[in-house]
């Protein structure tokens, strides 16, 4: 008889299956990083034989969260700069401070300050896009967590490629170098967005990243500025632009997508092209509020991105899930409009098939990655309980998460980091911040 | 020499005075329940001679904050019924709900729940409206926290109200039950609205306001049918509506206000009416997005409320205010307005004077009450820190809040709760739960 790894029972299990089954009293067997076995119980815990019980008191057993668009390393600039014009914000304060602050070292601290934030919400995977991604990824090695991470591409001097001539070649060695080092890491390349990015760079990034077997990103069509001027330039959309490039297919993943037509939205269908939906970026830059429910419609693949924290200013998924459920009510005037199950399967499934890991991750389902978290219901907030789903897009926060597993290894238990140590990464991330100095 | 009650040190300490003062290493005296002393730390903190002394260990020293609308008792309901047409969720779900399970008893435990909830996330006084309000104001005083509690006027038979022919007479007596019993307990009297009360008892209900020197609170211009529907019956909006009753003057208090015109918002500034913005429950009822900008460029009042949590789903005033920054910007497309002090202020001061107590709460100043949270910023998502305010609006939750007092008393304490045993109460709610049937 098989002797399971760990046995996680005593809660609602939310499985956010096809049929988006939730099981009272479930459990999730878990063998060699795998979910192996999900039932409602239906004989004596100690029936399923297992190194180890992990007791969810409960509480409710789900899959772990996916944020699809993250730049982690600028959770060092959180609310360094807010409410401010969009040119102002980035030109007097962010791009400044990336010149002066960003390097390998502040590049990891930033990364796993960013990482003990997601763990600590729930937040399982992650696909992210910065400069000195190889720092990136050494100091996301170091945590146990997921994710897809790619080099930027921008045609200007960036942090680690002052060369702009050599962007592509470099993110084209970052994604050879950290192809084969942990299968927790899966490299990708990222274009910063079609204004910024020449033609030129744009083909050669996406044949370089079909070459190489790897997710193509771009962030496109966030503002009306940028969708104006393309107007204005070439007389087409970006959406319209990129795909003239041929570089619209599904491995290609975009971030934002606000300013998108209807005949957009077909095109994006008719390519399998993946969206990711960053609503409290979007809001708070006021860049737009992006079609989503009409993407939805037309079977177009919808992740849930928190963006850098400097445009949201956090990495919480729960409180995403929520401003993504009540913003799309309040701007179509339906109530009925991306509802809860929508919302979280955007933020689960729909993320990880975005990512180009729905076959990996995303539900609890046998022969899936045992990514899976585990919330305290036990508090006001959360009490009484008649819907899981409710309570987990409405009114749960990521303080919530008591337990995460990533690929059925526990990464914080009781609220409690397994590894890492958070108090000296939160000592490093505050000597950085008081070097810092503000623009005023 | 003077011996304080207490004395909060080691903290940014956030006045929200008028000048807005932010005091690095800030010192907080406490002494009979008020705020004696306020300053920068200029000696030793043993020369601020204390019966204790409250080491915020870095954190920010805040005032309490302020939900300016609450329906209590309806946290029993939180998640019963989500994402449905508004007429279908009121009327098949939430008053069929109040109907069968809303009683004295349930009423108190859903009281206790709240108060629990809100506690834990730093609020330290709210203004409620409900029926069987007497039953929420002997919970509400077990508490320890402040507010303005009021007994529901609706021209329908109501739990505890059976003849609506008494509805003004019952809130009345509520009136002068709850007078003088407390100093944290302040009667209020709410009509449901200008659809749910005859124009006789609008007009009785302000009269018997007036007469009893309290505050009148209603719901009005929530949704885009009930100001439609006022115009077809009477020619005019909601607002003009209540104006034309003499309903609208300094000690009224208008919930919602979404569908108000720019000729209604100058009605508000003259007549000096207070308003009470939810933005959560207008996104998510879809009622429509209130012209809170514009408002507040008029000089009128606007405080911050959760509304109830069947409608938003929960307490937490810091997610209501990370929703109050963002919507705006979003549908303005202003990335300026709504800014993190003006929102702070909202939940703060702007609250106290909307609800009638400016003069005693809302800011850290010597002379008010010594309603204080401490916020414990050693988290990462807390980490650095440039703005304090910007952190409290957009970076941090309710369940930041370390320490609150009311009235410098203690009634949560290193996440702690002083006195209530939430344990209890959330076994008791949750019993009252398994008994709710929710409609399928």
């Amino acid at each position: 008889m098989i002797k399971f790894d760990r046995v996680i029972h005593n809660g609602v299990v939310l499985t956010i299956n096809q049929r988006f089954d939730i099981l009272q009293d479930g459990v999730v067997c878990v063998l060699n990083g795998m979910i192996d076995r999900v039932e409602r119980r239906n004989q004596a815990i100690s029936e399923y034989p297992a190194a180890e019980y992990i007791d969810a008191s409960g509480g409710i057993i789900m899959p772990g969260l996916i944020n699809a668009h993250t730049h982690l390393p600028m959770s060092l600039f959180r609310g360094l700069a807010d409410d401010l014009p969009q040119g102002e914000w980035l030109n007097r304060h962010i791009f400044p401070a990336e010149k002066t602050y960003i390097n390998r070292e502040t590049v990891r601290i930033g990364t796993l300050l960013s990482c003990a934030e997601m763990i600590m919400a729930g937040t399982t995977a992650c696909c992210d896009g910065y400069f000195c991604e190889d720092a990136v990824a050494q100091a996301f090695f170091e945590t146990g967590l997921r994710g897809v991470l790619a080099q930027g591409v921008i045609d200007f001097p960036a942090p680690g490629v002052p060369d702009p001539e050599k962007n592509v070649e470099s993110a084209a060695d970052f994604i050879s170098a950290w192809k084969n080092i942990s299968p927790l890491i899966t490299p990708s390349i990222f274009c910063h967005s079609p204004y910024t990015c020449s033609k030129k760079t744009l083909v050669n990034a996406k044949k370089t990243a079909d070459d190489l077997g790897v997710l193509f990103q771009i962030h496109v069509a966030e503002t009306k500025a940028e969708a104006d001027q393309m107007q204005a330039d070439k007389g087409v959309s970006p959406l319209q632009y990129l795909d003239g490039l041929g570089i619209l297919d599904r491995r290609t993943l975009l971030h934002h997508a606000v300013w998108v037509s209807n005949e957009d939205m077909d095109i994006l269908a008719e390519r399998n092209v993946s969206v990711v939906h960053c609503p409290e970026s979007n809001m708070k830059l006021a860049s737009g509020v992006a079609p989503v429910p009409q993407m939805i419609q037309k079977s177009i693949r919808v992740g849930l991105g928190t963006d850098g924290c400097a445009s949201n200013n956090n990495l919480d998924l729960f409180t995403e899930m929520d401003s993504a459920a009540k913003l799309h009510k309040a701007v179509t005037k339906k109530p009925t409009v991306m509802d809860a199950r929508t919302v979280l399967k955007m933020a689960t499934i729909d993320g990880a098939k975005a990512i180009g890991m729905g076959d990996r991750i995303g539900s609890i389902e046998p022969g899936k990655q045992a990514d899976i978290i585990i919330i305290d219901t036990r508090k006001p907030h959360l009490t009484p309980m008649y819907h899981p789903e409710s309570h987990l897009v409405y009114a749960a926060r990521g303080s919530d998460v008591r337990d995460v597993f990533v690929s059925g290894e526990p990464i914080l238990r009781q609220y409690e980091f397994v590894k890492m140590d958070v108090h000296e990464i939160i000592k490093q991330a505050a000597l950085i911040g008081d070097a810092v100095r503000p623009m005023t």
